[in-house]
């Protein structure tokens, strides 16, 4: 199993729109990956360590594929359309990383 | 519910004792948050978006809690044996993060 990870880094004077992110992009890109996406989870962030403080990322999602090989054909076909949606909520520049679930 | 993660930045001459950290460190952990802590994830880095890029994070584990006050009743009485047993696997300074879970 591995993980993908797609962070969105805060930064001074960047938006980030969560509500047309889970009403509108989360849906579409579950819906273009279909069942070759195991599960999701969408984390808006709260704080870091140190109460008050400010969480490194606005928004992380992670996403479950059975392989680096069923990710990227799952996501090849629809990549343009999915990262073509990314102005609509966001200037931010996302960083991907894919992990190897341990456990 | 709120995730907490634990990320660990990928950076050169740091190491990383993932067998240690999956087979002591995390079972430590679980054991001293009990039930408070719902579920745990434990990712280790493989590749950036990038095919041979690197991983941002050499490792990461994300753990869900009911809420903020949950995870620091739980975290609280154990922060120093936890953070006191970080030596024993990475010379890397972990960056931690909490977030609401959206979904």
């Amino acid at each position: 199993m591995i993980r993908v990870s797609v962070l969105y880094p805060h930064a001074e004077g960047k938006k980030f729109d969560m509500v047309y992110y889970c009403n509108n992009h989360i849906p579409m890109v579950k819906q273009k990956l279909g069942d070759a996406c195991k599960d999701m989870n969408v984390d808006h962030g709260l704080a870091g360590a140190q109460p008050g403080s400010t969480a490194r990322y606005v928004a992380m999602v992670h996403m479950l594929f059975g392989s680096t090989e069923a990710f990227q054909n799952a996501f090849g076909p629809h990549a343009e359309t999915i990262m073509g949606d990314i102005p609509n909520y966001t200037d931010i520049e996302p960083i991907i990383q894919i992990s190897e679930v341990k456990m």
